[in-house]
């Protein structure tokens, strides 16, 4: 074999090799996007709240309903405020169903997230909350920070009623 | 170096180079099926029947009991009946413990199924059914569809008598 | 091009195919263990309890509480014993938020588990508990074993309080 024939064989390996690495490095920000929101539950959940406020960037937002908090001062009342201190140490922040999307340094996902809760009364547990989730992520010094979680609970106006009919307005386009 | 030892080098580094590839594209499946049966939660819970209908190959079998759904307009009956049309809007369909084997274009996966619900009365949520699942996938023009789903409610005769029955036969063997 | 700068790059080439394979290495080990976790909750549910005995190694400890269980007799106590024989068949063990880092034929996960259960009296599913876990796993003849679990209900002392505390004192440091 002519040398030539070893350069061009050569040449269409490392195009392989760099498109695997390319693709593995994807597979590897999404498990990397699923421990970010692994980490947000038990940061919730076990009462580690600067932990979970640096899972943000400095500028995320939560946008829960009509009234958004952004920025690390908002996010700290949400953490600190009376309904997330009424469940912690006896709650469980779980995320499922997810779908995870990387472009660089940027990514989306969307899934579900559903919380369980230990009531006072009786110790028994219930599903306490579920929501629908579309979150963006951003890549700051290699880690991957939420930049806005949009949450609306399942069964409430915006998620039966808004965020169906705007689905169908797309689809009938 | 000689340019045979060259040579052979890199057809030992190209059956590396396949090898990889092989894998990461098991994966890369095993992504793609865990992501169609989050579209399937997203398209039951959000009313998209179109969308649903479409994650289900033109044949496609839904076995819940002993009469089993097949082909698009009996489908079409499960996602557009009572049934469903009462829990639509107000339901969460997750899945999980999957469980995914895939051989070229065919596939399969066992796994957990876990609907909540928003309870009308009270607005509170109750985890509506739980189900076991073998679901059979086959690529379609690069998209992974669901050939079967065989599912049995947690607690009912086939899940705790005829599953287990079985399963206990294999083992005797 | 001369011989030695494709000798060269063939080194460089074979650097990088021998960093792909230890990196898609460690994703298939992540899979094999959320697998194992799967295959964990099929056997307590499907009644297989041989093969749930399986997935643990021979000196296994379940530390469920102050008096951890440890081996192989111990293990069969619990899975045989009443407070699981009185769920069997009805339940649904599930897992969730799953961390895991893989160091050689070692590896370790931290996630959530829920166990759903279907009541006798009114055929209702109930998040019968909810668990908060760190496993240690050890790969023998190339199968994933579960070497330690350790597990603390939601809501009760070591959960709201020992834990917690200890990651506090960890944070204060």
């Amino acid at each position: 074999m002519a040398a030539n024939t070893t350069n061009e064989n050569s040449a269409s390996l490392e195009k392989r090799v760099a498109r695997l690495e390319a693709r593995l490095h994807d597979l590897e920000d999404q498990e990397q996007i699923r421990e970010c929101l692994a980490r947000y539950g038990y940061a919730a959940d076990l009462g580690r709240s600067e932990e979970w406020l640096d899972l943000w960037t400095a500028d995320g937002v939560y946008d829960l309903d009509d009234a958004p908090y952004q920025g690390r001062d908002a996010l700290t009342k949400i953490i600190m405020g009376g309904v997330h201190k009424g469940i912690e140490n006896r709650c469980l922040h779980t995320v499922g169903n997810l779908f995870i999307r990387v472009d660089g340094d940027d990514a989306w996902a969307e899934g579900y997230s559903v919380v369980f809760f230990r009531e006072r009364e009786d110790d028994r547990y219930i599903p306490w909350s579920c929501g629908y989730n579309h979150w963006d992520f951003r890549r700051v010094d290699g880690e991957w920070k939420m930049v806005r979680r949009y949450r609306r609970a399942v069964g409430d106006k915006a998620w039966g009623g808004t965020v169906i009919a705007e689905y169908q307005k797309e689809a009938a386009r």
